[in-house]
């Protein structure tokens, strides 16, 4: 971050005609905006959203309520306007670009061989850092692949520590048998590939768009672009950024709490508090985009807001 | 609220291209607002914003950090856009309007006598119901009124229960001394009206722009006009009406948990769940105005989904 923007930031938020402190999390909000953005007065008004889909060979484990094709299905209705995510881009004024990653060559079965091998992998981060737009000034990524909570439970658990149980979830809704199955489908995996390198990790247990996610949030990085985070999976592809180098998720905010239930403890291990938490799991970045509206206020009140001074307001 | 409307809407909720549930409390927020405006498939495209101001007697008893001119200057800075509420009226779209309540003759303060003559009590109610454009399609009430927290939490002891220490907070930023002092203002406006009819209360311990905003809040309901709600202040106001008549504030939902500590004593005490809680407490309606983008994502999902049968895609 820009030292002298992120300064230049916080002394004019203290001149703007509030209590100090009075507009909480978003003060915090705008100041951390305006040091990725370089500018103590920054405009946000180019956020982009950029949508990776994949599809998981550990499907043949039974590991989701919904079959597979479900992936390119969805594809579709992003394309035609039609997915949730559609509406909070036009909502908040994104753009929308979306990425479907080889879904006729699924990833590998991750009890049984590395879902991806190191080229794959590698095209796939290169896609995503090649999917950020340089002139946007906001990232958010979002995922479809019909089951892939089970790899980003996989992720937490090898990246953060624990077993397949303390990291699946419901997914899309499995019952209490399909939980138990997710979480014996994680411990296989984990015992099956025993690195406990954080790309390498991504590689055996991972899938195309969690690579593409962390590729694109590496971008963002370069460009200078903050990120808001998404849910569980998001989150998940994110962390292989920080647990290869602490730091690495500094421009990014987390957007949401997911009602998947590890993405808290994964949040914690991040040191990253949500912006909101309102019960979404739906993925596509839909958590993430609706709290494009939390840090367009924020920096809106930073940026317009008038100080004591040119108000002609007593500062207390 | 419009029963086939809501049926309506629950029905399409169901039918949309996302897993049963996944949109959280999206979905609820959609379905409520729905059932408001008598749509199943309704849009949100004219927010309003509506801010009253007026000024306390009580404050000859040194309960703000900031003078009553404040007020006044504040009131400017709504008119040259200058102040947060501004720019999130800006940012979400809403339109603004900005009412003086005739911020030279002070309420009364209440230690010594009733805050308001029913007379100024009923004018500040019609003003507030008169400001409601009855084609708005969301309404925001916010205050402006230096002093006004030791009303909220007058009003708070009076219709809740409890002393004012269980209902005084830091408002713009007093020390402990003062938040001792604002206890004790409470305690003796408790002790001197006695009557715990709920616009009594509003009269004898409230002020014009609380009123306003009851007024406001009420109009709404006759509009069919669903309400975000502000936080400490106008939490306060709105009870005066719960108070009244339980259910009188099923058009509302609260916008966000405000940082004046008894707001969510408050809110538990009406039901209701915040949409955000990011530690604002500066009034002006700004942490509903916040939440406006919240709403709108709600809507703009719901009524722009495609259904699975729509997009072919297999709904599980």
């Amino acid at each position: 971050a820009d030292l002298a923007a992120c300064d230049g930031a916080e002394q004019r938020n203290g001149q703007l005609t509030k209590p100090p402190g009075a507009l909480g999390r978003l003060e915090e909000l705008a100041i951390w905006y305006a040091g990725w953005r370089g500018s103590a007065r920054p405009t946000l008004e180019a956020p982009q959203i950029v949508i990776f889909a994949g599809n998981h060979g550990v499907c043949a484990q039974g590991v989701s309520a919904f079959p597979s094709e479900v992936t390119v299905q969805m594809v579709a209705n992003f394309e035609h306007g039609g997915a949730a995510i559609n509406q909070l881009a036009k909502a908040f004024g994104a753009s929308m670009t979306v990425h479907a990653l080889e879904l006729d060559r699924p990833t590998e079965d991750f009890t049984k061989a590395p879902a991806m091998s190191e080229r794959d992998c590698v095209t796939a981060l290169q896609t995503g850092w090649d999917a950020v737009d340089p002139s946007a000034d906001l990232l958010v990524t979002g995922e479809m692949g019909i089951g892939n909570t089970t790899s980003g439970a996989a992720l937490g658990a090898a990246l953060f520590g624990g077993a397949g149980e303390d990291w699946v979830g419901r997914g899309t809704g499995v019952d209490d048998a399909g939980l138990a199955n997710k979480a014996r489908v994680v411990d296989e995996g984990l015992a099956l590939h025993a690195s406990r390198d954080p790309l390498e990790i991504l590689r055996c247990m991972g899938g195309r768009e969690l690579a593409a996610m962390a590729g694109a949030i590496a971008a963002a990085r370069a460009h200078r672009i903050p990120v808001i985070l998404d849910g569980f999976i998001c989150t998940a592809a994110a962390s292989v950024l920080e647990k290869t180098q602490s730091g690495a998720l500094d421009h990014c905010v987390a957007g949401h709490l997911s009602a998947e239930g590890a993405h808290g403890k994964m949040l914690e291990g991040l040191g990253k508090e949500p912006l909101l938490s309102l019960g979404l799991r739906l993925g596509e970045g839909s958590g993430a985009a609706a709290a494009i509206g939390v840090l367009k206020a924020a920096v809106a009140c930073h940026s317009g807001m008038a100080t004591f001074a040119e108000a002609g307001v007593s500062d207390g």
